[in-house]
């Protein structure tokens, strides 16, 4: 039986998955969950994942949630298959892929999630871009992408000179904050924005991105 | 020679690493880091962890930072010794750990965490606890310890029946938040309630549990 990822491909969550599924060119069903209905807070989702929270990924009898383990999970498994995102076999850069994985989770998701939220899922729902929420967010992640630009003058991806988890988590995130008036803060820092041209060009990212539909349809 | 961890043990982050190498019994040197002075925000900290935040960790010619992402490094490199806290032979239990350890950074420390800042460290410097913080997260903190509850009906630990990762990641941050008044919903879910003081009895807590002293001398 092939893997079950129940989610929506819209969501960043979803699609970090589903990136790291194709990049490992695993069989997978995409099983939809109703968010807009509240689909995910009822007990058959729950039972999937007890936070109400997509995705969930289905291997056989064993049921995951969070996204980022998910990813973990599914390079570890299919490590002998497609790009090494883990260095499995270079204990220095597998500590390095963590490092740049967690900096990924602690500090720059949560300072562009705000503003992608803000301009981009606030209008889907009738609501003004609530600037008092954006400027801070600014802020913290202009620091964050000073780090990164100055990361990538040595090394051409976050963990090492191979492309690898730590990258191919920030993805859709970041594919969502390009599509802000914010995505200057990456555009202006040549290293970064050539690092982003190079990952979001991978195919398996280029085969789903015409389903990260928010802020595109915003009358729908 | 031997590892050093820059930081400060009374720090959660700092003392997470240090749970770690507790557990694994290796030998490491604390290099303390003045953050009351900055000294994290200057060049020679900077070198080793260009974000600013403690703690960091020199194995060799090896820097990392990120609490989460050292503690997977020790657990990894010291695979041998001590518990098995990454499963690393069963790799559904693996994935679990992976799955528990994102929950505790992306959904329990969160939300404690500025429960802990108002009530033990905002005192320290002579603010009174900001209720209007403290309220939202405890509902957010009510619904994560839900959780919790009901996995640990089933599981003596988060990620089954083994102490893991998962676990110890929870330890600092725990122990500063039974010393605030929301101590009351760890102590009023028995399952929790008890999974707490099993893994906060461990040597390796017990070795270092004094020098977690915010919230203490509010007066020094």
């Amino acid at each position: 039986m092939g893997m079950k990822l129940y989610g929506l491909a819209m969501s960043t969550n979803t699609s970090r998955a589903m990136v790291c599924l194709h990049e490992k060119e695993v069989d997978f069903e995409l099983v939809p969950v109703d968010v807009f209905s509240g689909e995910h807070k009822l007990p058959p989702f729950l039972s999937k994942n007890p936070f109400g929270l997509i995705p969930a990924l289905e291997d056989d009898d064993l049921t995951l949630f969070e996204s980022r383990a998910i990813t973990a999970y599914i390079a570890e498994k299919y490590k002998e298959t497609g790009p090494d995102l883990i260095r499995k076999n270079n204990a220095k850069e597998s500590a390095l892929v963590r490092v740049w994985a967690e900096v990924e989770s602690e500090s720059y998701d949560p300072a562009i999630s705000p503003i992608i939220y803000e301009y981009l899922v606030a209008p889907f729902q009738g609501k003004e871009p609530d600037q008092s929420v954006i400027q801070p967010n600014i802020d913290k992640v202009k620091k964050v992408l000073d780090v990164y630009e100055q990361r990538l003058t040595t090394t051409q991806y976050l963990a090492g000179d191979s492309f690898t988890l730590a990258d191919l988590n920030h993805i859709p995130n970041t594919h969502y904050f390009m599509n802000t008036p914010c995505a200057s803060l990456i555009n202006d820092r040549p290293h970064l924005k050539a690092w982003w041209i190079h990952i979001s060009s991978r195919p398996s990212f280029r085969n789903l991105v015409h389903a990260l539909t928010f802020g595109q349809n915003n009358s729908s």
